[in-house]
């Protein structure tokens, strides 16, 4: 099931994605009861999803992301696996949603698209054991780490460099039933590929990554795990148009703007 | 005016303290209407503060931190102060309020205390020029930086070191009235005297600290900013009971115990 959260005539609500491009009069959204944690109720009010706006799928209270998780990526950068995870915050004010635009910040002059799967947690949790990490999960969609990579090497810490305001596009929505092991994941800019790479690559499984973080940290309903992203990473300038490609789950595009 | 949060009879809401432990009967608090950001009224209702718990003082988006603003306590872990401010996130889940217990982790043996002078937001803003800083400071809350030295010092980002649940106890009230230029920060363990400094000593101004942060990412209402910890940082274990003491704000008391 793919759950989108979408504004119409100043609206804001969830809905099911039924049908696809394929579909005799395109995708429409069948709208929820609430919120789509826990059980919910569809509505049977249908509007096409090019009625739409849709917004970031979730409202995370924090993201935590993890760096170096896929070999390949670690070495372009000329850094190592390392014995335990990087584990990083975005916060709130950081995401945005489909076709929102990634304002280029002015401390930057060296921005940086990184395609990454995003686990949505769909129950309140803290040291949550290997075997009930499933439990945990709602779905999956796609993100970009967006990162300032010069404020990067520059601050040490990287709260600015991948915290700053629009650095963490997810979208376009949920998808619920998806098997995470060994998906293709890309990246492209302005149409042309710069990375490709899939989930069966990464260091650590999504399994190992949450109960490290859990270990640590209460995950509420709505807070995002981002996965790490696979080789290809590489500059974004004012006026491209990335987009973030996974199998299963669809295409998150965003267009890179100057702060205004 | 302090402004405290707090929960009696499982009711939560905000009270104006008044008065202090030398005024008869005790301080007291009275309740205010609504929330505390933009104006508010008084409800003129008063109970004893020592009749209710007292909550954080803010429930906060994000806590955005800074390191090595105090020189001293920079070279006491053998680090530059450095160009670039070091700025890092804790997040909303990290932070308990006074007299809440402090929970050691089990992915750490060496806890450690950092008394912290907390500014805490009040309107939503970003790009804040360095002469509208003190308009969009609501006040001033006692903070400690809890922090896992040794996972911070394994991990090179800070999220689960200084992320964990209950590694930011913020209180006891919000003070709104305080030049917060040179005001002297102490820490004490179990009555001991470990940390002692003033704010005059940090590196950089909370000025400086709000430009930079607001340079890269919106702060909203309640957003916390810590501001660094002066020297003499050092074991927090179980059974201990930590105090920060802020000149003109009041004492923030934690006890630790194992997490259960």
């Amino acid at each position: 099931m793919r759950i989108a959260r979408f504004s119409i005539d100043g609206n804001v609500g969830y809905g099911v994605v039924e049908g696809d491009a394929a579909t005799e009069g395109g995708p429409v959204l069948d709208i929820i009861k609430g919120i789509p944690y826990g059980d919910f109720e569809r509505s049977g009010t249908k509007v096409p999803l090019d009625k739409v706006r849709l917004l970031p799928p979730v409202l995370p209270s924090k993201v935590v992301a993890i760096g170096r998780n896929y070999a390949e990526h670690a070495a372009e950068l000329g850094n190592e696996v390392g014995d335990v995870p990087v584990a990083f915050l975005k916060p709130s004010t950081s995401v945005i949603g489909p076709g929102a635009a990634i304002e280029y910040p002015s401390f930057s002059s060296e921005l940086h698209h990184e395609a990454e799967l995003a686990v949505v947690i769909g129950r309140m949790c803290r040291e949550v054991p290997r075997e009930r990490v499933k439990d945990v999960i709602l779905g999956y969609t796609c993100a970009n780490d967006v990162t300032a990579r010069d404020a990067q090497q520059r601050e040490k810490q990287w709260a600015r460099a991948k915290g700053f305001d629009t650095s963490c596009p997810l979208g376009p929505w949920i998808e619920t039933e998806l098997d995470p092991a060994d998906l293709g994941i890309m990246c492209t800019v302005n149409g042309e590929q710069r990375q490709l790479g899939r989930t069966s690559d990464m260091v650590r499984s999504i399994e190992d990554l949450i109960v490290h973080i859990t270990e640590a940290m209460t995950l509420l309903p709505g807070d995002v795990v981002l996965t790490g992203t696979p080789a290809g990473v590489g500059p974004l300038n004012v006026g491209d148009e990335v987009a973030v490609t996974i199998e299963g789950i669809g295409t998150l595009t965003n267009k890179v703007i100057k702060r205004g």
